[in-house]
């Protein structure tokens, strides 16, 4: 049965499970399918809704992880995705399953790592719920945020001709987790860097609310599943393809001297890396200058330009040889993985 | 260490987190420890927030369940916390975590069981995640609702004088469990009753809302943990007590047959039964008799007057033979059980 599973995979079974989902359509502006569900409250007014499962064995081993490291990515992981839609985060419901093997001091560091993360963004922790487990620790997050509709942004929205940008280094967090998967020792700044970069994703909310007040600014998601994976759904929801090129797709030092050191191919890790919580948005050519100096001066870091939104129905990868070669996106499959 | 969470109980674990986890306090009006959280929105509107998991092996066991059920259950929970509360339930998110041994048809119809209830209540289903899991299958659903603040309903409200009422039967989910985990025969209707009463728990959206809408309701609470524990929480939280006489706690037909069968006291299911999800509510006397008799034109049935509030810190049970005892409720604690 769980073969069925693997073959359809999670966008499978959630195409299967979301049809019939809305029973009052008029209410709702975006539903399954983008970083955060969104439904208007008052006017203009958007209330933005995501949740996210953290479940020992399929998403961290408790053994070797830390409880304020997971309760810190639980919350980071689910205001990423409001970063996505351009919103400012508001509420969390944090809820946790306990096995009998679970300290309380672990549980009590899961949550002081949500609020280290919450109070940095304003957000309060309203609620939840705590209950038992036979065996497997289960974190579930759930996040509202607020945006005004006419500055949304959503995966669909991307233009043919659009600049693909990325508002930070993709790669580095996959390079953290081979690092301790493989237990490798590395130069200590670089591995230091890559596990923090793995454990403490930075959610991207003030660079996604800068984005989004800009004018141009068409589409934007989350890097969570890799960049490759991830600009697919944005070409496919939009209806567009696209192209980038593997000479402007910025590798940081500390991936270069990793991938150095290990004889591994950077662009691996840039390409489908996953759970980096950058941005990527497609911004107008008319305003990609401006909008791209602007960015720098606020984040005082550049804005990462990799490529063009165009008319095909794929993702091209132009080389270093100007070679150009279509990408299959790797996309994470949790019942594939897990 | 496990020992220390199943000493302090889910309720002491609550207090401990709880603490620091609103950095804006301004923004909220419910925070932990009512049935659903409320913030404001714009104006008067309250955007009310409940989350609740049910995890296998603590909440159901998987082979003896439906999938249907299953689901009905996850979403009827939530809906629950949100009648309590006097709101129209809106949103729902519903995310999933799939063991490898269980078939998608099992997870099509945990999504079919809260479909079908979602669309009886006007509830959109707008998101979720779905997720591998080691063993055990996780739901964890968010429901949120709307109230206006002036209507809402709260767990503190409670004055001294309040007639105690119920918006229904108690006690005859728990005899279904009963006849689950004990395969007891018994009486095919009074079983099948008490079966679907404990798999098919309606929520009472529209009691609740009724109530909320009504002069002289003061407070209010969901029955999930039991009568006598969750009047406790009133109690607790309005800073009063109450008396219950045995005499005026209603029992149900099927609860009395099943109950004579078994050999069983009534009143111990009525009083910690616990998953009814009816509404226990505190009613001014100045309005118990309109409101009672609007009540019952209403629903058809009466809305149980069972006790009175008092100015003690603990709830009097008055048995038939007119002696008073103090009642300690006997809460769920899922560290106690799981």
């Amino acid at each position: 049965m769980m073969d069925r599973l693997k073959q359809i995979g999670e966008f499978g079974l959630i195409e299967r499970i979301s049809k019939g989902c809305l029973v009052r359509p008029e209410r709702v502006i975006r539903g399954i399918g983008d970083d955060a569900a969104a439904v208007t409250i008052a006017g203009n007014e958007v209330l933005l809704l995501t949740t996210d499962f953290l479940v020992e064995g399929v998403h961290f081993l408790r053994r070797a992880v830390s409880g304020i490291d997971l309760g810190y990515k639980a919350l980071a992981v689910n205001l990423s995705d409001i970063a996505a839609m351009g919103g400012i985060a508001r509420e969390a419901l944090a809820s946790i399953a306990i096995p009998e093997d679970c300290g309380i001091d672990f549980i009590e560091d899961v949550y002081r790592g949500m609020k280290a993360l919450a109070a940095e963004y304003d957000v309060n922790i309203i609620g939840g719920d705590t209950t038992g487990a036979r065996s497997d620790l289960v974190i579930s997050v759930t996040v509202t945020g607020r945006v005004k509709r006419e500055v949304m942004l959503c995966r669909d929205g991307a233009r043919v001709g659009d600049i693909i940008c990325l508002t930070g280094y993709p790669g580095e967090s996959a390079a953290g987790l081979h690092l301790i998967i493989n237990r490798v020792g590395a130069d200590t700044d670089v591995s230091d860097h890559l596990l923090h970069r793995h454990r403490r994703p930075r959610p991207h909310l003030l660079e996604g609310r800068w984005l989004a007040g800009m004018d141009g600014v068409h589409a934007a998601i989350d890097v969570s599943d890799g960049l490759a994976s991830d600009l697919g759904h944005v070409i496919r929801q939009s209806g567009v393809g696209a192209r980038m090129d593997a000479s402007r797709l910025p590798v940081s030092n500390p991936l270069k001297a990793f991938c150095q050191h290990l004889g591994l191919d950077p662009l691996d890790y840039v390409l489908d890396g996953g759970e980096d919580y950058i941005l990527i948005c497609t911004v107008s050519p008319e305003t990609i200058s401006a909008l791209s100096a602007g960015f720098e001066k606020k984040f005082s870091h550049p804005l990462y330009q990799i490529g063009e939104i165009t008319a095909s129905d794929h993702i091209d990868l132009v080389d270093e040889r100007g070679e150009t070669r279509m990408i299959s996106p790797r996309g994470w499959n949790h019942f594939r993985r897990g």
